[in-house]
């Protein structure tokens, strides 16, 4: 199974892993099953020595009807693969020091704890916590979750010293429900909540190397720094160091660095003008690494403490994206790892830094989740792309050679890669954008196809079928069906100052830009993008312009609403599970509201900017038919329903439930049942809209009849470029 | 117990009753636990041989936190009362016909079920059925509830045929939590909505003489006559007719009336042309009676099925309010009864229609609820004034003499009545409104007195300490306290035909009246009346005019926000569980909205009305404390809050929880212990913001610091009449 060889350079790797397998069985086509299977590999680690590695997927199983975990176990010289567990989840992995052990936070059916694993799969408790506390979108949670099941939790967090010897641990405690009256701020929190949020307090331990555990603090539900951060703890000889947040007299909040000094067994605060109280991107001479400047290269810089700032030069990619490989410094401070993406053709890859020099790891596709061995010397990485189901692989650091380890999903293997092609478009105001375009299996030159847009922000990259970019839009399906698919990114938000002056003043939310600047440069510069990334390919010959539809969750969910209310190109729309730029939103977001329309919409002089910009207050410039889906009832998305109804446009708000009355499906789905469906229905709706093709068979075809009736009474647009009319 | 006398003038009985009591017991005041116990007589059935009588009081429970039900047992000639159950629940109580025996809905723990009662009080079960459905303010409730706590219920209604052989009665299931998705119209419902709905459908049967139960139908929750209005069930000699609601292909509501035929067991449609199709306020002559006109008396008129009208004359009173009686018609249809309501001085009563003349029964205090055995020669009845407790009285109908027969609460008779004085106030633009004073215990002339005037709708009128009216403000022991508490109406919507057209307008949700003058004689003057009842006690030298306060929860929360951001007289309010004329609330009420301010607040001609009247967006013109008090976090009051805080005014919002994290307290509360808590907030912030008075004992003695700093940080206000300033 495990088909190794050394590659002498990193883009061999790709060329490898995009040729065909090596056996002979004939490939198939993409599945529904393939979409809803797609594996999310969460977590891996490696053994100390770097023999072996393990790792948690989440995978759709339809007969639970569950997205559950699985815990595997790869030897990673012959790529013998064992599943140790599988359970309803499974993270935090972590390598236990000194042993062949790992430990993580699994959820067996009595909430989330923490366990030991050995490396045969035998699972031994290491601290059970009544689970009390539910992170998830339900009724009483102490948070809300985002792409999984609410999780009653009794441990929040866990790290080992690097010697094994001592476990700092983190648990959580709802507080029961009270007859407490709540007031003011506690009250005001809910506008915005779909559920009752319940009160937890969490508490930090550390278990010593004689098993005694040691209360050092107990933390409030706003230290969000330990209910969502997990402390960023930081194993000195002689400490554990670890992050909090205060919130101060005035309610400012502020994160602050504790130390537990083993010695003395005394907590002190760290100074943060003279020690290190960061955690991210360490560089190897001890300060912070990251990329500076705007355009196709970025300054790789070190900033250390103090203030100096040290250049390793400009490079094609950047540090610090969340979705990279974290940063990992070695323990003689000799080397540090960054992951890295690079800015054209979105991929991700590893920059090692030492000696004052900078080299990469990674090429044709992307290194996503690694983990090293302490020196640094070897690694093991998850390796993928738009066309490669992810691998593992290990890495030799000082070589850069990768070898393929072994697959994640052998069913994906087995379908044969459709024709993925990386792009930069570059629209009407010189705007860049960068994505894909996924061509329809078999395309035939000459021949006019329908196609659909998806977006999401900047996730077109080089993932494989990444659900965070294309949610429930069946992206290869569809390219199997005949669409050519186009993955459009946001133009870039760093490509020059202009535009990150806009992004600045809408993430700081400041006034320093006037709506209508900020509103071109964000939002309708990207409607630029699609509309002429279409307009080239339908010059080519490639689209046919009557019949291109438009898709996209949350960010891509703006983005679809505020096109089709400023756009003819696009006949039919999805847009998952959004609402931001809705007026119905303002006192949730009031600050990002006031940069981007200059105040609330009852002031009569932001109200023109709402007008210009808010898609339920431009229902009657829409010409094609929206779909909505959400995971829960806001009202942004059912105000922009009901005003494309009034209006005459075909639309739908589909509501996909939760797993009881008391909780919701997650803003990413997590019920797969849920997310057949969703794919089912985005399926029948652009092949109804687009191509007027039925399917007697499909779940939402008793929906037909109402399409009709809406489609026959809407407004007549006259086409691309057309008017809607009366 | 019982104080037997005939009364030969109904003038005579409030005089009675008014009256101290015969025994020699000290009186004593009003106190926390009288406001919280004070009995609510909820439903009163006479045995058809009048001797005796049974009726359902609801009463806080202490010990238990729960509103319960307590049945019980009156003899009408001795007086002598007897508990036959106590329950979480019990309404819809019934004589059984020809028999000593009771029915009733009863929910013992197994959900809401139909149970026979002995006179003894051995309870037999009529009809038990899975309690799926819940009708309440919970997650999964079918219908959200108004003031009780969340009833599971299996049986909806029942009715006896008169001679007691046959019983129609109504269950209800729910749907099981499916999985399916929701669309359209079933997700935007959801926005005006904190819980997630659930669905359930209702059968209909009828048990025949020989005990087998014939399914008449099942009904969709979209029949609201089924699920709230009971179907209006009517015994005919060879059918019962009875009603439901049916929901065109068009989306349009339509009550019909459906008779189930004994003989044929077959179910017929009747024809409202040519049969008569109502139930309520039946006339003699088989017509419905009803009030028409303006002004201080109302034409009592009987509509005949054809649609020709009968006068009986004029008369100070209306019939038809659904706070008074319901009607009766002897089976000879002889004679009818029905409940009437005093238009100056609000009082309710009987009007007596027969032979073509028109008898009044009541006087001095409030029948409230009534029966009568079948030929309505008798009949008993709730008495109760201001300053009279409930008890039960019975009625000789041809005398017209009352008889009390049993106090309902002994509790509530030890008080010393407050001296409670109706009152009728014109204001500066010729409008009336009528209501009471409540004078200070012990009130002397010539010392000027702290007020606080309490609103809701047109609920203040002659029922004791009535919670529909007075909700969690402790009217009378702010009396104790030495407040003069003034009760104000709205001024009558049928006065004159200006105000009667606006209110109208509203209703009805129509243009017809320009936005301005809608406000105008609806809520803007209604501010004009208080103000202007205020300035008389003020004048008079009765009241303090540095030192008044206001409160209403519910409509009297939209005038107390109202009068709050248009007057300067009051310093202090307390606002309870409101929030319509609020922006953010327009969607889910659209069309009302539409009447009051001329379209949506995102339209820049209707804004300018917003602008006028929105609470929230005149926080800046407030000059006074504003506490809220909810039951849910709804929108609109966070929206207020917010704005007033951003304004400086000093505010609360205090949300006062359910039973459970998925459950909410009710609009009227049902949880004692809020109640309590609602009430001591009440008291300690008009104590604060008005007499500058602190008790360190209050449970909210804990927010004076708070108070305290957003006192001295609000706004200058330079008195009644004074602009705030900055």
């Amino acid at each position: 199974m495990a088909r190794h060889m050394a590659l002498a350079s990193v883009a061999l790797v790709g060329a490898l892993l995009a040729a065909p397998a090596l056996g002979t069985e004939a490939k198939r086509r993409w599945t529904l099953d393939d979409q809803l299977t797609a594996p999310e590999v969460r977590a891996l680690a490696i053994s100390a020595d770097g023999k072996s590695a393990a790792y948690v997927v989440r995978v759709a199983d339809r007969e639970s009807d569950r997205t559950v975990a699985i815990l595997r176990r790869v030897d990673l010289a012959s790529g013998t693969t064992s599943e140790l567990l599988r359970a309803r989840w499974i993270d935090q992995l972590s390598r236990v020091p000194d042993t062949s052990d790992w430990s993580a936070r699994i959820d067996k059916g009595d909430g989330v704890q923490l366990y030991r694993i050995g490396s045969t799969g035998a699972v031994s408790p290491l601290v059970l916590h009544p689970a009390t506390a539910i992170f998830g979108d339900r009724e009483g949670a102490v948070f809300p979750g985002y792409g999984h099941a609410p999780l009653s939790t009794g441990v929040r967090a866990h790290s080992w010293s690097p010697d094994g010897r001592r476990l700092f641990y983190v648990t959580v405690d709802a507080e029961p429900k009270g007859k407490a009256v709540r007031y003011d701020d506690d009250v005001t929190a809910e506008r915005a909540r779909r559920r009752s949020p319940g009160q937890a307090t969490a508490s930090i331990y550390l278990r010593e190397p004689d098993g005694r555990d040691i209360l050092l603090g107990k933390r409030p539900q706003s230290d969000l720094t330990t209910f969502f951060d997990r402390n960023h703890i930081r194993w000195q000889k002689n400490e554990v160091q670890y992050d909090v947040m205060e919130v101060g007299a005035d309610g400012q909040q502020e994160v602050v660095t504790m130390a537990w000094v083993f010695a003395d067994r005394k907590a002190r605060l760290l100074d943060p003008k003279v020690e290190r109280v960061y955690w991210l991107l360490p560089g190897p001479d001890g300060g912070r690494l990251s990329s500076q400047g705007n355009g196709d290269e970025r300054e790789l810089v070190e900033t250390l403490p103090g203030g100096k700032v040290r250049s390793y030069g400009r490079f094609p990619f950047a540090v610090g994206d969340g979705r990279a490989v974290g940063g990992f410094r070695s323990l003689d401070g000799k080397r540090a790892i960054a992951g890295t993406r690079t800015i054209d053709n979105p991929r991700f890859g590893l920059a090692v830094v030492g000696n004052g020099k900078v080299r990469t790891i990674g090429g044709e596709h992307s290194l996503n989740i690694c983990d090293f061995v302490p020196s640094l010397d070897r690694g093991a990485c998850i390796v993928q792309g738009q066309t490669t189901p992810p691998a593992v692989v290990t890495v030799d650091v000082a070589s850069g050679e990768i070898w393929r380890v072994a697959p994640v999903s052998q069913a994906h293997e087995a379908i044969d890669p459709l024709n993925i092609e990386p792009r930069t478009w570059v629209n009407r105001h010189g705007y860049k954008a960068t994505g894909y375009i996924v061509w329809p299996r078999g395309y035939e030159k000459g021949k006019r196809y329908p196609a659909i847009l998806v977006t999401h922000g900047t996730d077109a990259d080089d993932r494989f079928a990444n659900r965070e970019n294309q949610w429930e839009y069946p992206v290869q399906l569809f390219a199997e069906r005949g669409y050519v698919v186009l993955l459009v990114n946001d133009p870039s938000s760093r490509q020059n100052a202009e535009i990150r002056a806009a992004y600045d003043a809408w993430i700081d939310e400041t006034k320093d830009l006037a709506p209508e600047r900020l509103q071109q440069l964000i939002w309708l510069n990207g409607v630029a993008s699609y509309e002429d990334a279409v307009k080239e390919l339908v010059d080519a010959g490639v689209i046919d312009p009557a019949r291109v539809g438009i898709a996209g969750y949350s960010r891509g969910s703006q983005m679809v609403n505020v096109t089709m209310t400023n756009s003819h190109m696009f006949r039919a729309a999805s847009s998952g599970d959004g609402g931001y730029l809705e007026p119905a939103f303002y006192a949730d977001v009031s600050g990002s509201y006031d940069a981007v329309f200059g105040g609330p919409p009852t002031d009569p002089a932001a109200l023109a900017h709402y007008r210009r910009l808010s898609p339920s207050l431009r229902a009657g410039e829409v010409c094609g038919a929206i779909l909505q889906q959400v995971a829960a009832p806001y009202i942004p998305s059912i105000d922009f329903y009901t005003a494309l109804r009034k209006a005459g446009v075909p639309a739908q708000l589909s509501l996909y439930p939760g797993e009881d009355a008391s909780s919701d499906e997650t803003h990413i789905f997590h019920i797969p049942s849920n997310r057949v469906g969703a794919m089912q229905e985005n399926i029948a709706w652009f092949d109804y809209w687009l191509l007027g093709k039925r399917d007697p068979g499909s779940p939402f075809a008793d929906r037909y009849p109402l399409w009709d009736k809406m489609g026959a009474a809407a407004p007549r647009c006259d086409g691309p470029g057309g008017e809607p009319g009366g």
